[in-house]
């Protein structure tokens, strides 16, 4: 008998400091970071529910399209793809209402209309 | 002002019953289908906190190493991995403990050691 559950997204970047600064100002968090300059993984702050959020230090770029990928969703996405791209995020194509956008490090992601019943909870806030 | 959160980890399919048959079974919960087929979505019904769990239908096959990977974490490495191998997932290489696996449509995932403080909370019972 064993037990097994999800319990990390991770996240790959070969500039992790462009990595940090984007996805820190991304989903409004801070960057755990540790004293051992050889460890590859940088922590973020705020989890996805019990998924901790975890970014990786890689050699390589990006080589081809992402296969796995995030959607942000927002109650303004015309706002928030603009606040993302102050972060370094670039306009990939606009699809039936949504975003696909890149971070910095190439990774896709989609800027979606709000999708959950619950939202806004765990929502951050931006703006005035 | 606006507001964002993340919202759904999206998991690209160009196999989409290989996909359903392999995540449904590795994470102990069942997909939600509709009944539009020209929809390439489907949720899977257990989310990673607030995070929802899509697959997604894609033409393309994987082309090159995946960005962004899951870690699913249990208490014994070894019988987890033959689960997930006889759910048709593949074993890439083990690095310090952890072994790397692809899943049948060859997206990339870590199978670890107990990582988090509150395990076994939410995690699923496997075996006898």
């Amino acid at each position: 008998m064993h037990r097994s559950r999800l319990t990390a997204l991770v996240i790959d970047c070969h500039d992790m400091e462009a990595g940090i600064a984007f996805w820190t100002g991304a989903l409004g968090t801070e960057a755990i970071r540790n004293d051992d300059p050889g460890d590859p993984y940088v922590t973020l702050e705020k989890k996805a529910g019990s998924l901790t959020l975890l970014l990786q230090r890689v050699p390589e770029t990006k080589a081809c399209k992402s296969r796995i990928h995030l959607d942000i969703e927002t109650d303004n996405v015309d706002a928030e793809v603009a606040r993302l791209e102050a972060l370094g995020a670039r306009r990939q194509q606009m699809i039936q209402g949504w975003w696909v956008m890149h971070d910095p490090n190439g990774n896709e992601f989609c800027v979606v209309p709000v999708q959950s019943r619950e939202f806004p909870e765990g929502a951050a806030t931006w703006g005035q």
